[in-house]
């Protein structure tokens, strides 16, 4: 379309444009949002609120100029600027949606949450503890809704996995084991544990009813590049559970791959497969506890039954994430990706690189 | 954005919009293309051609208005009507694109022709073989370009196939094997093997490098609905090479599948694998005749040895179709889905239809 | 072990070699077996009697020394002889399985009968209906049990397909779609048609409520061999059922695999899946019928819910093939591969064998 | 056959016993072999060590006596005795294998080497260093051949591995991670770490041209059992290298994965897939250093290649080590699973239960 931008538009129109109502959605009360951040994601922001029935994308900010005329091409109505100023002093946005480096997140949200708008950042939210908690101090002393985008927890699987867990279907935890990896993108400004453990930590603090109390990990930069391209990360809890997470973007497979061991039942999330995501094995032990020996014995019985995968909600998860943050706004509720759950994600972060530095020593969380 | 189309312009925009000049594609001898038919794949070649360097779409003609309407609201400079004949008659426009019910395939590209435009349809080319030929004939008299959209060819796979097949890599080819079967949209207009044949014949005929001389299929309407929506169709060429393809709309599960089996190596090629969807297996048998003695003798020799799975062309089909379409315009050079692929598509279609009446008998189509 | 044959027993025994009466097995009244025939499947035949209770292995016989070795050099005590007569002639033996070249099932399988002794003889049952209904009639006349060796039917995944079929819960089935492909062993005696359809052939009949009323095929022989190779078998009913069979000796990659789709449900049965061999899928469609418009109008819907992967009976098929034999003598109970199932099986072929001949033309079989 | 063992052979019998001779093998100079422990592996060595040529077992020992009933009943002409003292002190017998609980390696090796005879034992060699190196030094006393039975190194797809590496196809290894989870039996006397990881140790050591100098691991037991189920195992090298070993005995699948990460390129190695266990991906990334700037500047390129599986030997590993056992007897070579290799595996054993009791602590082993 962009190359007859210069000309005038082609005389055979002869059908009138529609307009939003006309199309049956409501405009009443629109949250309309300014998008900072153009590179990967903040397009994919644009798009999903631009659909999302209840928000509009007002104007998009990013500093590179090509950014800003990709977008323009694709929205010519939408407002553009190199200054996301701009977009914090616009009375008419009322929210911001932050998809900038992750070294940003924290200055960006302050300034966003210091004019008493809301605010949907990226992950992780900050990059320390102590930002975090300026933040979620922040919002809450300016009455601003603070919700970070971990958009895993929007999708059909960890809607499933936390149901099922919740419910009951899987008994008692038993280990949570994750693996991420691919021949991924180096990124410049933070390590893989900053890139992509957040995704997982975040589905283990919604999906479990408990909370880890220490982290481990180690982790290597390979190749002469300055940032730790491979990490596992175990968590340990106040009972016999265990997490575990490998991340890594020196791998020559795409794995996205969760195990959660329950006492009753196991799954499996293979983000991989097209159809059958969840699998939900019908396996597992009981032990028996001998009681006439003087030696403790212990006799083991498995169980091995169906297997079961469950149909998913379909629906596109960053779509479900823009309308939950309209919602969470025009109702005033609290966010399922608060900033409380950003804040223990940014804890195990924390601690996962202090561990690191101490070459796998087990750092406390609580 | 659609929602804010009502409104003024945000008076944020600090920004000078781009043409497409400044991001340094050039627009000299743009092929200017009208799309008619705006349905499924109407916005995808509306998406294509204006990524497609070379190409710019003028305008869309649908007779749904609203069907236009979600088209602008993506595409706001697009002109649009309801009126197809609108296009043909506009001077600026020089090719046609047309995605629109197969009914209709011959009538709107015979107009098309007639007004002396270039035209890309979509496939299959016709519902006849003397319609196709009637086509093909009319532009060969109009000088137009009539190029018939069969995507897979330009798929990195299928150039792979064909490049395997032409160096001799596979040796002679022994069998062609295709399954595509889903849980699809049962079609209202065609059935299944007009619907989804037409794939798997347009790549067996560009990439073997031998003709099918007979045809023999069945197929059956399940639950009520008048079209056929399973068939079975092998082809018999003039040596001992078969070909076979199940198509079916009513199956569990997706598979895009297709094995060529050759003298040398074998092949398979599968669309639902994210990497490595090419196979090829340094496997075979050679056999060795026995002369000593009276009674003829065979001894079969089995090799088993590497799989090799050669890297793709990842580039979008649909763009790289976009593109060829454009380029031979330019050029005035015969497309690699021209009228004739695309008339022994029909030719073998026809003949599977006449055997499915005659309940499998094999027809010739040589 | 062999190595060992010509030397005393070491010295150092000093436990009293069990019986059979000891590990708790009852010996009265077992079934006495011969084998006739022992090369690819003569020995598991001799293992699974071995292991079944109510059975012994008295006596093996082939017409090559070498195979009785290597047999003897496994079961030392094993009797053996390179005249079947002998076993046919001994008193001891009441039933005799015969895992002999197809093109002798019809003669040795007669002259057992003949003997008045219980038969077990490998599929196909013979080579033509003529000579299969001689058999069964014999068996008839001399009260003696028939039965052929159609081992899918005993394993966990066909008897679940079977109750899934037979308890409505995949609704009325529509299709039968079969691949049993791979690099196989091409066969000296039979076609691939008679060595592999006969598996998915038996299965077909013993799944499905209905039976087949006419048969196509096609087929090639590649690479100068004489038996054709590779074949596409559709089989017709008297409603809208299709059932289709691909078998092929020339493939890159093993697939054992069958679809059958019914009006509630579809199930895929994947046989090389070390685990979730059958996966049943809550898809399908429902057509609505329009009766406002004078034009015949459907309206499908369709239906996507979970998949379920039963568990299945992980017993060797062959041994409780072997269990089940020795029960129907003991029992005087009919059994499950039965006479007339094999007989239906030879009915198929012999009909695919001819339309093969006349190239594809449908062949009535009733 | 068992059954028929209390009753005279059939009279049919019409045909030579065979001898070993007869079929082709040499007797001269076989290592006569006892086994001792005969209950899940033993009958496996009995039956492999039978099939290679060189070797015959002579004996076998067990505290069961019905394990003894068992193994007789499939090979009549073997010694059995449950006292295992009977086999050391045979002077026929030159060798031992051992396939007894993992608690009594060291005293049965131990005796056997005291014995002047020489020793083949299961995996893990013993349960500390120390009795390690106590073994490996009575051996070299007595010139006796200590090898452990660390199975995997003789499979085609480790010795592939260990080729890849060796000959610079993958470069220099920058990780090495493995997954061996599954559903498996509890063990009783060993925890996860000393039943499973021995496998990924060995392969580890045996296809990596570097050693470990440190050992980190967490580890939980489940469900009231008192040995550990679940273990996580990094090893550190004085390089950039990791390595990392997940076991796992609740697992809800069978997954058994290594993924070695190379400089150059990096493989896959699934024990799952019937065929194309290993897959070489033409993949990496190299790193260009920018030095114009005064800031570290590095250029990530990725390079995304062909996939290749290569063909792997496909006889039994244990037919292969048995032989190799053999072999190296008689040729009085160095075997490639020596005490040394075994050394080290236990020395990671143990640092890693080390580890496991300080909570994740970093073990060093150099």
């Amino acid at each position: 379309m962009s190359k007859q931008a210069a000309e005038p538009a082609p005389r055979i129109v002869n059908f009138p444009r529609g307009t939003a109502e006309t199309l049956g959605e409501p405009v009443e009360n629109l949250v309309r949002i300014g998008v900072v951040g153009c590179g990967y994601w903040g397009p994919k922001l644009v798009r999903n609120f631009s659909k999302a029935s209840g928000a509009e994308v007002a104007a998009v900010a990013d500093l590179n100029p090509l950014q800003l005329q990709r977008i323009s091409q694709d929205y010519p109505s939408l407002a553009v600027t190199t200054d996301y100023r701009t977009l914090i002093d616009d009375d008419r946005i009322e929210a911001i949606a932050i998809a900038s480096p992750v070294a940003t997140h924290f200055s960006l949200t302050r300034d966003v949450l210091r004019a008493g708008k809301h605010v949907l950042v990226e992950k992780p939210l900050a990059t320390s503890v102590r930002e975090a908690e300026e933040l979620i101090e922040l919002a809450d002393r300016n009455n601003c809704l603070l919700m970070v985008d971990h958009t895993y927890l929007f999708t059909g699987a960890v809607e499933k996995m936390r149901e099922l867990v919740a419910n009951g279907e899987l008994g008692n935890v038993l280990y949570f084991d994750s693996t991420r990896i691919n021949l991924g993108l180096f990124q410049h400004d933070v390590n893989v544990v900053w890139d992509l453990a957040p995704h997982d930590l975040s589905i283990l603090l919604y999906v479990l009813d408990k909370k880890p109390v220490a982290v481990s990990a180690l982790a290597v930069a390979h190749a002469g590049t300055q940032m730790e391209n491979l990490a596992y990360i175990t968590l340990v809890f106040d009972d016999d559970t265990l997490a575990h997470f490998h991340v890594n973007w020196l791998a020559p497979r795409k794995i996205r791959q969760i195990i959660i061991g329950g006492e009753r039942k196991m799954l499996v999330f293979d983000d991989m497969e097209s159809n059958e995501k969840i699998k939900v094995y019908d396996k597992g032990i009981s032990v028996e506890q001998g009681d006439r020996q003087a030696v403790y014995q212990s006799l083991v019985h498995y169980r091995v039954g169906d297997m079961w995968a469950p149909r998913l909600d379909p629906t596109e998860a960053l779509l479900k994430e823009c309308r939950h943050f309209t919602q969470c706004i025009r109702e005033n509720k609290q966010p399922v990706s608060d900033g409380l759950l950003a804040l223990e994600v940014v804890r195990l972060l924390e601690a996962a690189s202090e561990s690191i530095r101490r070459r796998g020593e087990l750092i406390r969380v609580v």
